[in-house]
C-alpha cells in the first residue's frame, strides 16, 4: 500500500460525531454483544458444551460473531490501556483458542454438530469465512498485546486451510462461499512475515469462478446461483458488481490486499472498474449498497428503490473498508469521497446514538410498515451487524489519517490528533461535520507510541482532503492566504513544520440541493438535502406523521437550526416546505388538492430513529 | 339473495371487452390448463398412479386446480351446446370421481402420498379447500349437464365431512385452513335442496376463530399466526380483512351465502363492515387487494404501494364474487361498483388476450426488476389463478344482470342480451366500457332455455345501473326524455314492457383524473386516469422507456386515440406529458433538471403487456 494507517495509539478524536460513537461502541456495544453471546450460548459453543438434544446447536456463523468482537476489544485496547478490557479480552480470547482442535481446526459447528461435514458445503456453510474472522481478531490480538497465543494458533488452522486448499496433489480446489478470509490472509501474512498467508489469499482469489466450477462439480450447486456469490467468473474478469453485497464487498478488499502485496495490476484493474460500476451506478446517497431484501444483493444499475433499500449495515462497513484500501494504494481522493459517504451517513445509522441498538438494513425511507427498519433491535439471528460496529468504530480516529515515506494526509478533517514518531503532534479542531471551518496546529509531542515518522521529520507534505461535495474552500498557513488547487482530491503542504506552525482550511458548506440521475426511478421528482458529508431525512418526530404530504421548493434559503432531542451540536436544516392534502375520505375521487405553507425541518440521516419510533425520508418531492 | 343470476343459457354477450375474453377462455385458457395438467402429472394423480420413488407427487392443491377448470368447462357448456366439450368435460368429470375413496374421501395427496395424516393438518394443507373446489365444480357440472354422478359423489364427500366435523362426540371441531368449502356447501345445499350442508357451512364458518382456537390446541399452531388464516376472532366479530387476501375473499362469499340463506343478520353486518374497510381503505384503484408480497396478505389501511403490489389475480376474482353476493343481497349499487372495477380491470389484467399466460401479480407499476410482473407466464407452480379464470370468465354474462321479482337489473351495460321467459328478449348494445351511450331494446324471443320470469310478464321494472364513477347521464324511453335520479345506484323504469319499446342510457364518459387519498404515501404527487369504469396505464410500447421521467398536467383536453396493436376499437388516452432530465452521469448532483413538452398515451390497465415486455405505470407524477 502506498499510504499507511497510523498506529490506534498515535490518533485520537474529538469531534462531536465520531468521537462519541467510539465510546459508546466501547462502553454499550461492545459490553451487549458480550452479554448476548452469554445468553444467545455462542460462549457454550467455543466451551464445546453442546450435545445431541440441546434445545441450542452451534450455529453456522457464530464463530465470527465472536471473532469480531474479539477484534474490536483488540482494536478498542490498542487505542489506551484499560485493564479490566485487557483482562476480558484475554479471556475471551482463551476461550476462542480453547475450542481448536488438535489439527488445528477452528469451527464449533463443525466440530460439535456435524463433524462429518467439515469442508463439505463451502458454498454456503460459511467454514472459511469464519477463519477469516478468527484471523483477523488474532492479528488484532496481537498488535494490541503482543501476545502470540492466539496468533499462533490461526497460524496452524492457516496453515492447515493451506495443506487442504490448493491446486496440488490430494488438495481441494476449494475457496469460500462466503469471502472474507482473503483479506485476513493478507493480514496474517503482514503480521507475521510469512509470504505463504498471502499466496494462499492469492489462490483463493484466482481460483474462485474458474472452469470447470468448484461448486457445480463438487458440490452440486446450480450454476445461475454462482453471480450471487461472485463465482462466476474468475474475480480479476469481474467489471460489475453482484450478489449479496458483503461478500462481494469483503471480496474486493482481498483482492485489492493481494494487488498492493504483489502488485497485481489486474487484480487492481477488476477493483477499480467494480468499485466505479457499484458508487456510480448502484449506490444509495448514503452509501448503502445491495438494495436487494432478496438475498441482500445487487440489483441492477440505478434500481435505488427508497422504502425497500435493503443497505446491510455490513455491507457499508464493507464499501468503507474496501475504499479505504483503494485510497491507500492509488492515493485517489475519490475513494475516501465514499468512504467518507458510508461514514457519516450508511454506517452510523446502523447503531443507535446509545450503542446498543442496531439496524440490520438502512432504507432511505421509512413507514409504519417497515418492521425491521421501524426501530433498532438488540441483536439479531444473524448478528454480523452489532459485531461489525464493534470492530469498525475503533478504527474511526485511523480512517482520518494516511501516511506515506514524506507524506502525512489528513483524510477526513474531524477534530482528531495525530502524534509523529518526531515529537510533532498534528491537532485538528473545529466542528467538522457540522462546521466546514477546520483549524489544524502543530505541538511538540511527548507521548512515546507514536505512528511511523516521516522520513525528514522537519520537511514533509501535510495533504489536505478537499472533499468531492466541497466546491469552495479557502487556506492559510500561519495567517496567510494559501492559493492552492487540489490534485487527486487533496492540497499538499510541503514544509519545514515546526510547533506552533497553524492551518486554516475553510470548506464553504452550504446546504446542497441533491438530485438522482434521471435513471434512477425511484427518485424523479425528488430532490435530498445535503451539507458537507452528511445526508438529511425528515423524520415525522420533527415534521408530524405522513412525510408523504410533503413537497420542498429546491431554490430558498434553507436555515441552519439545533436538532432538538439530539445530542448538543447536532445542526438540522429547516426551511419551507409544502403539505398536500385532498379532501374527502374517498379512497379514490377527483377532488383537487389542497396545498398549505409550513416549515419543515431535516435531520442528518444516521441520527434517525434515536428518539423513538418514526416515519423517515431521505428523497422528498420537490415542490 | 334478492336478486338472483339469470341462467346460463339466458345470456349472452357482444361488447368489445368482455366477449373475446369470454371466447379467449373458451378457446385458450381451457384447454391450455388442461395440457398442463397432463404434463404436470395432475392427471396422473387422478388416476392414482402416484408411487414413491416418483420423480413427482401430488401436489395438496391439485384437485382444487382441476375441479377450477372442470366447473369452467361446465359452465362453459351450460352458456351453449358444445358436444366436444361435453365429451371431454365427462372424461375429467368421471377421472375426478374415479379418485374417490370407499368411504366418499377424495384427495389425491392423502390418498396417495400420507394417508396417515389426513384431517391432521387443517391449517396448512388445504384438504378441506380442495373438498370446496370438488363440490363447486360438482354443482356446475349438475347443472350443465343434469347428470348427478359427480354430484352424488361429492354428496358423499360432504356426508364424510359432516360426520367427521362438528360439535358432536367424535367429531373434530375444525374448519378450513384456506376458505372456499363454505360456499361451495352453500352451492350443495341449494342444488341439491339438502339443508345439512347449508349446516355444515355454517358450523365452518362459526367455529373458526372460537376460543380456545382448534388450530392452537390441536394442531400446535401459532398464534400470532391466526390472523392470516382469519382465525384469531369469530368471522361474525371481525370488521376488518386481515391475512391472506384469497383466502379473507373466499370466507367473506361464505358468509354472504350463510347470511343470505339463513337470514342470519350478524354474519352479514361483519360483511358489509369488512368489505367497506376493504374497499375503501385497502383496495388498489383496479380493484386489487392484498398488497403484501409476503404472504399475499393485506397490508395496513391505506398501504398501496405500487412497484410492489401484489394484488394476486385470484383475490380480485374473490372480490368480485363476494361483491356480487353483497349486491344480491343487499340491492346497493356501489357493491356492483367494486364489482365493475375488478372485471375491467384487476381481474382480466391476469390473463392475456390470447388467453394462455397469466399474471399472478399485478402491480400497479413495472420496470425491468419486477420478474413476475415483467411477463405473463404459460402456467406456475401454484397454478390457481389460470384456473381461476377458466372458471370465473364463464360467468360474465351473468354477472351484468340480475333478476328479482317483478324486477330486471341491468348491472353492467356491456353489449349483451337476456332472454326472459315471457318470450321477451332484452337486447344491450352500444360499446361500452368504450362508450357510455346504451341502446336498450325489447324484442320478441323464442328461445326456450331463459331465465326466470318476472312475476308479471307485462309489467316489470327494468332497473338499471349507473355507475359510481358516473356524475352525469341521461335517460330517453321510446325517444321521451325521462328524469330520473338514481337510488342505491340505479333508475328504475316500471312499464308493461312490449317488443319494440327502446331505451336509450347515456352515461357521460370523461377522461377522470384521479387523486388517492392523502394517506396514500405510494401515491402523493400522483395522479391516475380513469374513463368510464376503465383505469389506465401508460405503457412503454407507447411512451418509451423511462417513464418514471414523465409527469402529467391534470388540467388539460385529453383526446380518446385509437390504440396501437391492440384490438380494434381499444380506445387510449393521448394527452400531453412532462418529460424531465437532469444533465450529467453523476449518480447524485446539484445539476438542474430540464424539462420538454412531449405527448403521452396511456391504455385501459388490463391490456398492458401484450405487447412484448414493456415498462408500465398506473400513477405518474403530477406535472
Amino acid at each position: 500500500m502506498k499510504y499507511a494507517s497510523p498506529a490506534p495509539s498515535a490518533v485520537s478524536l474529538a469531534d462531536p460525531v465520531l468521537a462519541p460513537r467510539v465510546e459508546a461502541n466501547r462502553a454499550a456495544t461492545i459490553p451487549a454483544c458480550l452479554r448476548h453471546f452469554e445468553k444467545e450460548h455462542c460462549i457454550d459453543a467455543l466451551k464445546l458444551k453442546w450435545k445431541k438434544g440441546d434445545k441450542w446447536w452451534p450455529h453456522i456463523f457464530w464463530d465470527s460473531d465472536v471473532a469480531k468482537v474479539v477484534e474490536g476489544m483488540a482494536r478498542e485496547l490498542s487505542r489506551r490501556p484499560d485493564p479490566a478490557l485487557a483482562k476480558e479480552l484475554d479471556r475471551v480470547a482463551k476461550l476462542v483458542v480453547s475450542a481448536q482442535q488438535p489439527d488445528g481446526y477452528l469451527n464449533t459447528h463443525f466440530t460439535l454438530v456435524e463433524p462429518e461435514k467439515r469442508w463439505t458445503n463451502l458454498h454456503d456453510w460459511h467454514e472459511l469465512y469464519c477463519a477469516g474472522h478468527l484471523m483477523e481478531a488474532a492479528v488484532a490480538h496481537f498488535e494490541a498485546t503482543g501476545e502470540r497465543f492466539f496468533l499462533d494458533a490461526m497460524r496452524r488452522y492457516a496453515d492447515l486451510i493451506a495443506k487442504t486448499f490448493g491446486r496440488g496433489r490430494g488438495q481441494r480446489r476449494g475457496y469460500p462461499g462466503h469471502e472474507e478470509i482473503e483479506l485476513a490472509l493478507c493480514r496474517l501474512a503482514q503480521a507475521t512475515g510469512e509470504r505463504k498467508y498471502l499466496d494462499l489469499a492469492a489462490y483463493f482469489v484466482d481460483e474462485r469462478g474458474r472452469k470447470p466450477n468448484y461448486y457445480v462439480e463438487k458440490e452440486g450447486w446450480e450454476e445461475w446461483r454462482l453471480p450471487y456469490l461472485q463465482a462466476h467468473l474468475p474475480p480479476r474478469e469481474q467489471r460489475e458488481p453482484v450478489g449479496h453485497a458483503v461478500r462481494w464487498a469483503y471480496l474486493c478488499c482481498g483482492m485489492a490486499d493481494v494487488a498492493a502485496a504483489t502488485g497485481d495490476a489486474g487484480l487492481l484493474e477488476a477493483c477499480r472498474a467494480m468499485w466505479k460500476n457499484a458508487t456510480e451506478r448502484r449506490m444509495l446517497v448514503t452509501g448503502g449498497i445491495g438494495t436487494a431484501r432478496d438475498g441482500e444483493a445487487f440489483e441492477r444499475e440505478y434500481k435505488l428503490d427508497n422504502l425497500t433499500a435493503y443497505a446491510e449495515s455490513c455491507a457499508a462497513i464493507g464499501l468503507a473498508l474496501f475504499s479505504r484500501r483503494m485510497h491507500a494504494i492509488t492515493g485517489e481522493g475519490r475513494y475516501l469521497d465514499v468512504l467518507e459517504r458510508a461514514l457519516y451517513n450508511g454506517i452510523p445509522s446502523g447503531a443507535s446514538l446509545s450503542g446498543d441498538r442496531f439496524f440490520y438494513q438502512n432504507p432511505l425511507a421509512s413507514d409504519a410498515d417497515s418492521p425491521y427498519a421501524r426501530e433498532r433491535q438488540e441483536w439479531f439471528y444473524c448478528s454480523c451487524c452489532p459485531t461489525n460496529f464493534a470492530r469498525f468504530f475503533p478504527q474511526a480516529a485511523q480512517l482520518c489519517w494516511a501516511l506515506a515515506p514524506g507524506e502525512v494526509r489528513l483524510c477526513i478533517p474531524a477534530a482528531s490528533e495525530l502524534r509523529l514518531g518526531n515529537g510533532l503532534c498534528i491537532q485538528v479542531k473545529g466542528r467538522y461535520p457540522y462546521d466546514g471551518r477546520i483549524a489544524i496546529r502543530f505541538v511538540g509531542s511527548s507521548v512515546s507510541s507514536a505512528a511511523s515518522a516521516p522520513r525528514n521529520p522537519s520537511a514533509f507534505s501535510l495533504s489536505l482532503r478537499i472533499p468531492g461535495w466541497c466546491a469552495k474552500f479557502s487556506l492559510a498557513v500561519n495567517g496567510r492566504h494559501v492559493a492552492a488547487k487540489p490534485r487527486d482530491g487533496f492540497v499538499s503542504l510541503k514544509r519545514a513544520w515546526k510547533p506552533g506552525d497553524a492551518i486554516v482550511l475553510d470548506l464553504a458548506m452550504p446546504v446542497q440541493v441533491l438530485r438522482a440521475n434521471d435513471a434512477v426511478a425511484a427518485d424523479a421528482g425528488r430532490i435530498a438535502l445535503q451539507r458537507g458529508p452528511l445526508v438529511y431525512a425528515l423524520e415525522s418526530v420533527d415534521n408530524g406523521p405522513a412525510l408523504h404530504r410533503l413537497s420542498i421548493p429546491a431554490k430558498q434559503d434553507f436555515r441552519l437550526v439545533p436538532a432538538k432531542g439530539l445530542p448538543r451540536g447536532t445542526v438540522a436544516i429547516a426551511g419551507t416546505a409544502f403539505e398536500t392534502t385532498r379532501p374527502g375520505d374517498a379512497l379514490y375521487s377527483e377532488a383537487a388538492p389542497r396545498t398549505r405553507r409550513r416549515r419543515f425541518v431535516a435531520i442528518p440521516y444516521a441520527l434517525w430513529q434515536n428518539r423513538g419510533p418514526a416515519e423517515m425520508q431521505v428523497w422528498t418531492r420537490e415542490a
